[in-house]
């Protein structure tokens, strides 16, 4: 195709932003009620059209009278006024208050006639004959005149207020119960590709098929930009049916976002109806992630073309889309989009391309903040919650350097960096302990990674087990012991490790750099030097030694599902799981903490629960 | 009543705080749909359920190979090796790569079997007899074993999460679509008050009606604060009705809030009601404002009886109960809850009473907040706009100093301060102008007292008129004219100043340190002076001299309701109130800048408004 060629002439991010800010989006103005106004952004100005208080208003409990009746009062020498009535909040006086008299008056009521201040009760005493009045008062004192508050034609709120609780008890006093606000822009979202599925339906993975990712993500980041997200069902490989719901989303959105496709045929269909009903404005930011991004028209809507990958989905919609969202709805940037930090370890760039980083971010014990980039490939979803947002790497920049100061534009105003940063081990009473503190966030990269980590200074916790995994001058915060060995399907005849290696069971192992694996192959090292044989000879002559899974319940969940005979594991997960167990050790999982994060409150909090644990 | 007495017992603010705290109010778990979960709270850890990816998956397009045989491909030296089909997302592998053979395989597609890697497409050349690899590559190159991303079993989200935007998507790669989250706190809003009409319905000043506040923005703060505010029905004077809606409520919801009453008889129903179905736990806090903030139990609900006054119900909400409904909900305390900033003024405290003082914010050019005392009174509702927060004052602090660091709590999380804030005359241009800025402040407080506050240096810009009302050393930003006189009813026989002296016409006035007032004293002095009268004898004749009313569309307002013949206006409110007009003169609105503030972005903005203007 054609198109294609238009890669190698890729925007600047500064041209894709200025397109993007071009683009028309902004929705017509709507009247919601007030009830439904919070969050909205005021269309037009609202001004006053009535008094508040509608009528002068005593500010106080006490008397209404005239303030020339109290001059030289006071508490040696009161005033006596014989009380003429009672005025209550919320009726009409059927008094007169004339000269020389008073009338019982409550906070809110109408003043009466002929009062002009109002002394407050406890400035008073009751007396036989009406009341004693222990001081004097000016005119106006303790009445709140009519339209004091604010005045019928006065200017109440102006055109782009942000309405909170407050605007909202203001609109409520000048008795509005419909509000004109800005619209919220419709977003159509489309997400293309054949292997997608709806979360909640069943994946076939024999087939490729997995979750759709990008669609609510974008509609969640939508909603957080203001904008009122439509997500449209997958086209699936119906290349009709996908050219048919995006005329359907133009016709009804205020902007389309597609993300998702990776074959050549979907993106076709898109050319396709752009050419047809509006016109490519930019195909190509010289960004990464985000390189084949695209704009332009649909008919009378705007369209964005977002990668696919969950991270650059979100992070071209965050940096490109979301501010362009919120100018629309009238928002302003949220004060919380960015955080600064100082960079954790140095991180190279050896692209020559503009680049947005993805980190994460932790705290020290003093509350600063440290930026770490998170590189599991643009693929990885867990990503999404394993990175807080991205640091700007210009195209002319060679590397961040460690202690460089940063500044991080979150995923969202929300994110906030984790209390504990934990690294190593996957371990079920670690999975409870961790349930146990507010906000964690914890890697489970194996014991050799957590290891390398801690030394570089980055967590505040590792999680290690299995031989020589606790090194000599590791600071200690607790461990507990777990039974590991062999998870075994109940029909499968594995009774233990030489049945694994001389039978014909099938097997499913955990990946080297965990615990558990280093355990195994030390376990498979004695029965070898027992038999006289190589290491090497004994790991292959188990079928499955090479079948790796990351998680320690997965190679049990294998054995669980039919797909192997045995796996290794633990004895806690056999019992979860209903399968049977043949017990090869006990190990210990130790928890160790960055020395200089001891004192770090989520630390201490994590040391108090292992105190409890033993 | 008896109760009255434990008032002189007043709880301290910390304990009143640990009273709210131990209320309780937390809800029951719920399970929404993934597309509703944004910005809720999970209720129970998540696990992976599935292998995410659930198949070895190719992360580029690209070749599917077996990595040995690309040992040794260079540039300058590839390996040819026949292509034996394709595979694409979506769809199971119909080939199998044999030794010596690839298969094209586009990103995302599962790994057919037999090939351990990929080749990326840019390293290889089609040929006449298949591809040419320009490349070696290792095992697993360019592949995402199943699992990689998330493992079966592997702990994906603790409870706890606030879901954003990341955790959402996370939670599709999982294929959740149904969520446990904690519930949200249901809260039942009852205002009670004889003279409250609800917004919408129709007030009649004559007896004292004023619209409800509270009910609309203790709901907003309901809803910030992440909990579900219902509304109840006023019950006006109907205590048994109010009696019946209270146990509706505690019935109904977690938390149930009443404030607005000011009469003796409806605080006796809720007295009631607790005693009769719960427990009074306590009864004022030594605290202003909220002295007289009741908590309790009513059944299985949770009470807090708020003051009536809206700045002090929505202070004492944010205080005491926002952050026990935050709790419940399991949001964390907002980030943007609090700013820092100095005081602009002194603030004397004479209370001995721990206050929580109302405050504006302002920024200076160089971005620093100022932090001023908000005081008109907790009986205005526009308090509610023209304060921010509140700066907590400790009973034993006599006075908060100029230049004092102080912390404010803010209103509402997204509260920032006004980019402009203005002071001065009320005046149709000067609206219009407004509505083009970005969020300004305008305080319509008139000439004479917005001098005195550019003087304090607090505001950014003051707009005077009327005469003598430029200082000398004034630094003017712009200034228009404004053509003013007698806006007069169609049918009233009043053709200029004499008729108003002489003859019989009602008149409505504007109030003391307003530019117009200044120059229709002029003209009346004028007057004086032109028929050898005292002043006070000119002023004495006008029927109405001393009503006096604050906005500048007030007394034309009131001319065109029949209440007045006559009143001070503009002649192009005249004309938007289709009413007669006697020109008196005209006279000159100036915008002054503060020195200190000229270099102010939205200061240099006006500046560029008003050149326009000219």
């Amino acid at each position: 195709m054609s198109d294609r060629r238009e890669f190698r002439d890729l925007a600047s991010p500064e041209r894709a932003r200025e397109v993007v800010e071009n683009l028309s989006i902004d929705p017509e103005p709507e009247t919601v009620p007030l009830s439904e106004a919070r969050g909205r952004v005021l269309a037009e100005r609202v001004d006053a059209t009535l008094d508040v208080p509608g009528f002068d208003r005593a500010s106080m409990d006490g008397y209404a009278v005239q303030a020339s009746d109290t001059i030289g009062a006071s508490e040696a020498d009161p005033v006596e006024l014989p009380v003429a009535g009672t005025v209550h909040a919320g009726e009409e006086p059927a008094v007169t208050v004339q000269e020389g008299t008073a009338a019982e008056i409550s906070t809110g009521a109408v003043m009466p006639p002929g009062a002009d201040a109002v002394v407050v009760v406890e400035r008073t005493d009751e007396t036989d004959n009406g009341v004693a009045v222990r001081t004097a008062v000016t005119p106006g004192e303790n009445v709140m005149v009519a339209g004091a508050d604010i005045a019928a034609g006065a200017r109440a709120l102006g055109p782009g207020t942000e309405l909170t609780a407050r605007e909202i008890g203001l609109l409520s006093a000048l008795g509005v119960d419909a509000v004109p606000v800005r619209g919220r822009p419709r977003v159509g979202i489309i997400s293309t590709g054949d292997e997608l599925v709806r979360p909640g339906e069943t994946v076939d993975s024999a087939v490729g098929e997995i979750y759709d990712v990008n669609s609510y993500t974008i509609a969640a980041g939508v909603e957080e930009a203001g904008g009122e997200p439509v997500v449209y069902p997958h086209a699936g490989d119906d290349f009709t049916e996908m050219e048919r719901l995006l005329h359907e989303a133009a016709d009804e959105c205020d902007l389309v976002l597609s993300s998702g496709s990776t074959s050549a045929s979907a993106v076709d269909v898109i050319y396709r109806v752009i050419e047809e009903r509006g016109d490519l404005r930019l195909h190509g930011v010289a960004i990464k992630p985000g390189k084949p991004m695209l704009v332009g028209t649909i008919g009378d809507a705007a369209y964005v073309g977002l990668p696919g990958y969950p991270v650059s989905a979100l992070t071209i919609f965050r940096t490109f889309v979301a501010p362009r969202l919120r100018s629309a709805a009238g928002l302003a940037e949220p004060r919380t989009a960015t955080v600064t930090g100082t960079m954790a370890v140095r991180e190279r760039s050896q692209e020559g391309r503009h680049r947005l980083v993805p980190v994460g971010l932790v705290e020290t014990t003093a509350g600063e903040t440290l930026v770490y980039p998170v590189d599991k490939g643009s693929g990885a979803t867990t990503s999404l919650v394993e990175a807080d947002g991205t640091v700007t790497v210009d195209a002319d920049t060679e590397y961040l350097a460690a202690d460089e100061r940063v500044t991080v534009t979150l995923f969202s105003p929300s994110v906030r960096p984790p209390t504990l940063l934990g690294v190593g081990e996957d371990d079920p009473t670690l999975s409870g302990l961790l349930d146990r503190l507010e906000r964690p966030r914890y890697l489970p990269v194996g014991t050799r990674e957590a290891t390398r980590r801690l030394a570089d200074g980055v967590p505040d916790v590792a999680v290690v087990s299995g031989p020589e995994a606790v090194p000599e001058d590791a600071t200690i915060l607790g461990s507990w012991e777990r039974e590991w060995g062999l998870v075994v399907a109940p029909e499968a005849s594995v009774a233990g490790l030489a049945d694994l290696v001389d039978g014909e069971a099938t097997f499913v192992n955990r990946e080297r750099g965990s615990g558990l694996r280093a355990s195994f192959d030390e376990a498979l090292d004695a029965l070898a030097a027992d038999r006289g044989e190589e290491p090497a000879a004994v790991r292959s002559a188990i079928d499955g030694y090479e079948l790796t899974t990351k998680a320690h319940e997965s190679p049990p969940r294998r054995v669980r599902s039919g797909a192997a005979d045995a796996g290794l594991g633990l004895a806690s997960t056999a019992e979860t799981l209903d399968l049977s167990f043949r017990s090869l050790g006990t190990e210990t999982v130790t928890v160790l903490a960055n020395p200089d994060r001891t004192a770090k409150p989520s630390v201490e909090q994590l040391a108090d629960l292992l105190g409890e644990e033993d």
